[in-house]
């Protein structure tokens, strides 16, 4: 895989374009696999409008029956932070609750796209945001329901505004900036292959590997170990599954939630995490930064935390319900991969919870449990899947992180070593691969 | 008042903030009259952001409760027409309803921002806009019921695009062509004068004193002639009122429908009218453009049409429904006003109708008729009302154009020579202020 570098700069106008109309295709056939018949909804801020028209297009001509967009602008989104009260934020728009319900219910594909401006919301009330959240999380249960249990398609992708490209590089030339993040956007999307989908359709069956050793190995707890500080335990679930990759719906259709997607995770016991983590990139929460930051887990609850920036937005975040101060996500990631090996902190969770090991705060998914789909939430939550209206990943990958895998018989077995996947994992099937290769 | 002309077209960075800012204020406090605690809804097209911006804080400051912006594209609306089947068209988004009929019954504000390419939609299905409207109708018949029974204040204005300044003047840098349009724009909502509100104010008295004179006089007919081949009698109701300037809401609060403003209208019988109208400017209707047109009125209804330009956009209007083949306004607006004297065709309803004498095929303002706000649609079109989905107005207004009112005992009356008002129209209310004046 190569890394974005100076000397590929130099994209000219004819090259962006065709790589806009790549994305795009590559976004509603293979993220999105919309069908013929469909609806689809967009929610995108302002400045990416090219590609929404682009992503539109390409929808209908895949045979999609109507395409919502909602356009948003981060500035009147600080206004109405700045000035409408925190009871505003408390009642869910009921149009926009039937907007989600209705077309989830009817297995609508959701595609939102991530261009934030990660200042841009910076020092305003996070209670407000929080409020919203959690009232969105009641009013649009059907919609969650839809999107976590199947029902409907979902997918985030990236697109490089103008304000976040800066706030990356705020010594380079803006237009210069703006075209150095859509040229890390394309190749962490792998728009810059040849053959975009067939590298996703590789990937997938890459990660069918380790998923397949993880799930075999049946793991009833990870420790993690680095360097910096992190010295924790968290118990995963006897019925656990790991998932990555992509997701498949009811209907057995596929799709990718997240495009790029460099993880396979699972959603871990709540009730069993113990110790310290060290977040070892800074976190962007609704438009502000979370910086230098560490969490310290008993039985499961974050009992103590401190950062060195916007400690009022992690205690925001801690705050939102019971299950904010727990677990309910743990993500593997190679250091090596490709979106760490373009050497950007993108201050965008979409792409740096794919550069690093991550856990989340706050609410599992269901189908990271054998049943889960079929569950409800209570059933989930005794089960062991956190449930939260809020679901914050951050980052504790490292270059020298460790993770073992502790069996019910209390075997340890590396999976991750320097930051790596360890060689045995998924081994045994690789190697059975590469004997049918070489018969 | 000044006219726009080629030397005012040096307005710097500075001089074109203060006037958006000017414009903003102004659109809140006069037009739309926001108090504390209203809700606002504002649907605009993306080019016009700026001004979006500054329309939401005026309104937080002065208290709306929360601002709801609708974004649009007139790219994304192409896409649709173009690919969406009729069906979807035919379907009112229940979400969408939701928006309008709640927030509606609520009395929240609507602000339209007009700003459209007149030529965006050109060739499209006009048969979809028409079914989106027709279904629209039915959808949103609480919110219709609120905007014009008194129940929430509703405003459209203009905003300047690329798009459209380079459809007006397709010869000028598209800069200096985008600068001009914002000339005319502020210079037609007084918006260059020192206190903008204080001349709307002032407007609105000046329009009080003809409205008056019109009222009081009782006009059965009215008599339209000119040079063009226009001749037509169009009957009014017994109960008829004219309006213009704003509207009072229920609430005794006053709000301006559109700004600019220079008509006086009336809802004439829309079983009354015969003879045959030429139209004087083109049409842009939906984004296609009508021009060079005429109709034929008997009894009430169009019965023979002819257009240069857009035959089949008009064919659609006119079948959109039965109320669509009849009026529902007649506008009086002098030749000399001031967005005639800018000279310039700005192929916008908004702006044009304003510019000249018009009259509505469709639906007619319930507050035209004595005790209409308390009427079903049904009583409204039984006292002479007319009722349809759609309302879409075309001038006739001319240099030479000659209106003279017939009242019940058959007395001929002028109510305007060579396209302006007669010297006796509001006369002799004009003399008493001015005899108070010299006592």
């Amino acid at each position: 895989m190569r890394s974005v570098s100076a000397e590929r700069i130099g994209m000219n106008a004819e090259e962006f374009q065709n790589n806009l109309e790549k994305y795009a295709q590559l976004v509603i056939h293979c993220a999105c696999n919309i069908q013929p018949g469909q609806e689809l909804v967009i929610s995108a801020n302002l400045e990416t409008i090219e590609l929404v028209r682009l992503l539109t297009e390409a929808a209908y001509q895949a045979g999609a029956r109507r395409v919502t967009v909602r356009l948003g602008d981060e500035r009147l989104t600080r206004l109405s932070l700045d000035y409408a009260a925190l009871a505003v934020y408390e009642e869910f728009p009921d149009w926009l609750a039937l907007l989600h319900n209705g077309l989830g219910r009817q297995g609508a594909a959701f595609l939102h796209i991530e261009s934030a401006d990660p200042q841009a919301l910076a020092g305003a009330d996070p209670q407000k945001l929080i409020a919203s959240q959690r009232a969105g999380k009641v009013a649009c249960a059907e919609y969650y329901d839809a999107l976590y249990k199947g029902g409907a398609p979902w997918c985030i992708i990236g697109a490089a505004s103008p304000a976040w490209a800066e706030f990356i590089w705020p010594e380079l030339d803006p237009a210069m900036a703006l075209e150095r993040l859509w040229q890390a956007i394309f190749h962490a999307a792998r728009v810059d292959q040849a053959d975009p989908a067939a590298a996703w359709q590789q990937q997938r069956q890459n990660f069918q590997q380790r998923i397949s050793w993880l799930n075999t190995h049946r793991f009833q707890a990870l420790h993690y170990q680095n360097s910096r500080g992190t010295d924790l335990t968290i118990g995963l679930n006897p019925e656990g599954l790991w998932q990555g990759g992509g997701d498949v719906l009811k209907n057995s259709r596929y799709f990718f939630p997240n495009l790029p997607t460099e993880e396979i995770f699972t959603a871990p016991d709540w009730r069993r995490a113990d110790g310290l983590v060290q977040a070892t990139m800074p976190l962007v929460y609704n438009g502000s930064v979370i910086d230098g930051f560490w969490l310290r887990l008993e039985q499961g609850r974050v009992v103590d935390f401190q950062a060195a920036e916007g400690q009022d937005v992690l205690a925001a975040i801690l705050a939102t319900d019971d299950g904010a101060r727990s677990l309910g996500e743990c993500a593997l990631v190679p250091w090596s991969n490709p979106i760490r090996q373009t050497g950007i902190l993108f201050y965008s969770t979409l792409f740096d919870e794919n550069a690093a090991c991550h856990l989340a705060l706050g609410s599992g998914y269901p189908d990271c449990l054998a049943g889960g789909l079929e569950m409800t939430d209570e059933q989930l939550q005794a089960a062991g899947v956190n449930k939260s209206a809020t679901h914050v990943d951050f980052m504790l990958g490292s270059a020298d992180l460790s993770i073992q895998g502790i069996d019910a018989q209390g075997n340890i077995t590396d999976i991750f070593e320097n930051g790596e996947w360890s060689k045995s994992v998924g081994a045994d099937r690789q190697d059975q691969k590469e004997d049918a290769a070489n018969d």
